[in-house]
């Protein structure tokens, strides 16, 4: 389909007559709606919509702006306008283990992940073949040279490569507060528990010590404040008292990688919302 | 909450502006818009769309309805609309199993089914004394009498109770195809197994020597071709093969009830939507 | 069947030979296997083993106790035995919420819980009306007179029925230690959150703050430390980003009731082995 | 761990002393269990039983096998013993979709998977760069010539690797009686739909025009009776109403991989046991 289609995302408190403004914008301007998601919060008096929607011959991205700048501006919407065809500009970046570098280069082959991988990146040299075997550009970054340094290395690449979002893939290094301010809601973390317990290292460990039945991995915001930003999708799997934590591990990888590319894939449909410090995946 | 509010489903080919108009006519006719969901199926060139809303001080049903016959006739919309005060009323068929006669009774004591229950009928006395524990009137009807026959006290009790949607909570009995003609798309029946697999009696035993290692119950509604009607919700459960018949059969009762009453839920909720033979359950 | 059986439950360190010296003992004095069940935990070196067995004519418990015995001295194992034909005394404890008492009294009607409940108890008269339909003593306890006093008559009513075991189906009282200590692992707890995470006060508002995408449910014994007991079972559900937390509490009930029989059924059964502060369930 | 470990499945009629014949048997001849899984069948009558154990420094399999021969040959039982050091050889044969083989081959790799993977075959030259890169021979079969002349090229090949069990990795041929009775139980295929329902070509077509809310996989040995022969494991996955066909073949290819990696997984740990016409795998 080589039509083109956009996506607008809105949010802002309840009121009488959103819908009808939203669609009637887009009607109006010669937009024809594809899809529409749409949540009111009663208990919070928010109002969540996602449209998706093809332009007819007389639509043009500036009029409709223009147009939908007046409804914003009346509702005091917060709102969001994508270009469909634009891809999002992805930046993955490992470590030693592959499990989930692998499930985000298998799904973007397969045309599962709509988005650009320009680039990959990595403290370890381990990962460098499976890079090469799919042909993409592989970096690595010194972390001994100190963390400002090193940082300041990362941001060249990922200018140099345009992106506009990053992947921690199992990525074992903690990112300043300033690297995470400057990348705001654009860095998706997996961690390997079911947050918000089994925060930090080895969660598996604690979950095993613990006896729980149920183990899971989590996709997130990365913040300043580890394994504490927005969730984004989770998973879980029933484990029987019989695993030991070598187990626990083995399994848990099937949910690391699955969360992780769900967890993108919401990011890519713009079906993330930011209110009150949580998120609201509206699908 | 004592607002008034009305639910409107619309089906129809999928055309350029269908959501603009919808909604408009809301808005114009003093509907404020509490949820809207929507489904464009592309492959199938169809539109679904179910919108609750709540009515403003100039807002009335006559207006509504007048208006957006105008807005349905030019689109060649199918439509329903409801207006959510008048709860249905609800009839439940049972034989001699209980355990998902309860679970409608539980849930509607909770108000988790919104809807009356103003009679239990069965072909059995076994359950009499659970109606009478929940202050329902219970009927017997006798099934020896003839199909016929038997099928005519049916409605005469159907009828004095004025019966929007009837139940089969485990009833033991196939309907005429001129019961289930008159009550097209009204009897909801459970079925204790994953169709289109098992059908037909035994289904438990069916699955066993299969080896089947997940089963299931499909909620879906009575058609006069046995287990073959329009499916609404299923839901399944993982068996080792260490379980015997008995097992599944203690299993799936779990499975049953819930599913039931999910597929009430999705009927009472106007969530289903008919089209091709099959069911689109848009939530 | 008429037959006698048995059940053994076995945990020690882990050495050469212990299953054959196990099934030996069971053979020799007459005991025929149903079925065993056995986890060596390599990475702790541990070994746990339940086995169920029918009696031949030979067979008796005084002869088995103590044939066993020289075997449980020999390699230093902690070991219990049931008579299958003594069912467990299990007393319910609730306060308000009903959907947790109706589901263990709907599965031990359909006898699909193995024990006797002879006695309900509770700090309010609202569930009185369950216990008479269920023809169950129903006793209420005034928690004002302060925890001492009521706990005192707590224990006359458990003495008095002869209780082996204290469900606690949404009681919202916290024990004492002394009471905990005396009833050690002899008190199952439903707490409605997936531990360790949300422990304590309203864990669905907790959940929902946290944006979670994942609530569940956790049967465990009930310990001093208020929520902190070791898991039998856990639980959980999906829930999406549009459920308000009435929705994350009405969903969360089906979990809850699950949780809680299962966890009990897992207690009749003998499957749980208690080791390092944690549970190991097996089945 | 460089200590030889030994495998013993057993099937027979249920009879006494059955546990104690088998593991008095590895105790006398200086074997050390490791884990014993057992199911009796009680509806069925039957015992299936699998051993693992070490072997101490008086074991010897020639010893082990003459006196277990005794105890079967009493019993009438049905056994198989494995040396787990020599690692069974899997082909694994494709068409042209890449996501089952990868998941073989990245499973294999990190070591969950316990087997040799000496060789791919192919009816298409697709997927021979993923061979490449894994460093296995990729032999592509010419099926234009015939099935004869085709399948006798292939028994060449898994003649010439020497092979134990044929992974069908969604390979688009039907094989011939005869080719399936010589690998009677050592082909193991995966179904993309939920079998029984959904045998033959283009399952999710026919899933989604059923209206299922819920599809699979199914792995299971490749009989003559095509999509008949009996299954090993299966999984499925929720879809919505607002799915596509092309997005059930897109969610299903997830449970496609995990359901043919865990039925190969279980035939690799000797778990599965063949009886009556269907498998009865026990963990």
């Amino acid at each position: 389909m080589t039509q083109q289609t956009y996506t607008l995302t809105v949010l802002c408190a309840d009121q009488s007559g959103l819908i009808a403004a939203v669609t009637g914008c887009i009607a109006k301007t010669g937009g024809n709606i594809l899809n529409l998601a749409q949540h009111t919060a009663t208990d919070l008096g928010m109002f969540f919509c996602r449209v998706s929607f093809a332009g007819t011959a007389s639509f043009t991205e500036d009029l409709f702006k223009e147009t939908f700048t007046k409804t914003a501006e009346h509702y005091s919407m917060e709102w969001q306008f994508f270009n469909n065809t634009r891809k999002k500009r992805v930046a993955v970046l490992v470590s030693k283990t592959s499990h989930c570098l692998y499930e985000i280069l298998l799904k973007h082959a397969d045309e599962e992940l709509d988005c650009d991988i320009p680039v990959i990146i990595s403290n370890h040299p381990d990962l460098a073949h499976i890079a090469t075997s799919f042909h993409i550009p592989f970096f690595q970054v010194d972390v001994a040279k100190g963390k400002e340094a090193y940082e300041k290395d990362l941001e060249v690449i990922l200018a140099q490569y345009n992106i506009d979002l990053i992947v921690l893939a199992r990525y074992m290094q903690v990112m300043t507060p300033e690297f995470c301010a400057r990348w705001d809601n654009k860095i998706i973390n997996i961690h390997h528990g079911f947050l918000p317990a089994f925060k930090g290292a080895k969660p598996y460990h604690q979950a095993w010590q613990k006896g729980v039945k149920i183990i899971g991995a989590t996709g997130h915001f990365a913040t300043a404040d580890l394994d504490q930003g927005p969730i984004i999708f989770q998973d879980v799997i029933r484990v029987a008292d019989t695993c030991s934590v070598d187990e626990f591990i083995r399994m848990g990888k099937d949910v690391e990688r699955r969360v992780l590319v769900e967890a993108v894939r919401r990011y890519l449909s713009h079906s993330i919302f930011l209110h009150g410090g949580r998120t609201f995946v509206i699908e």
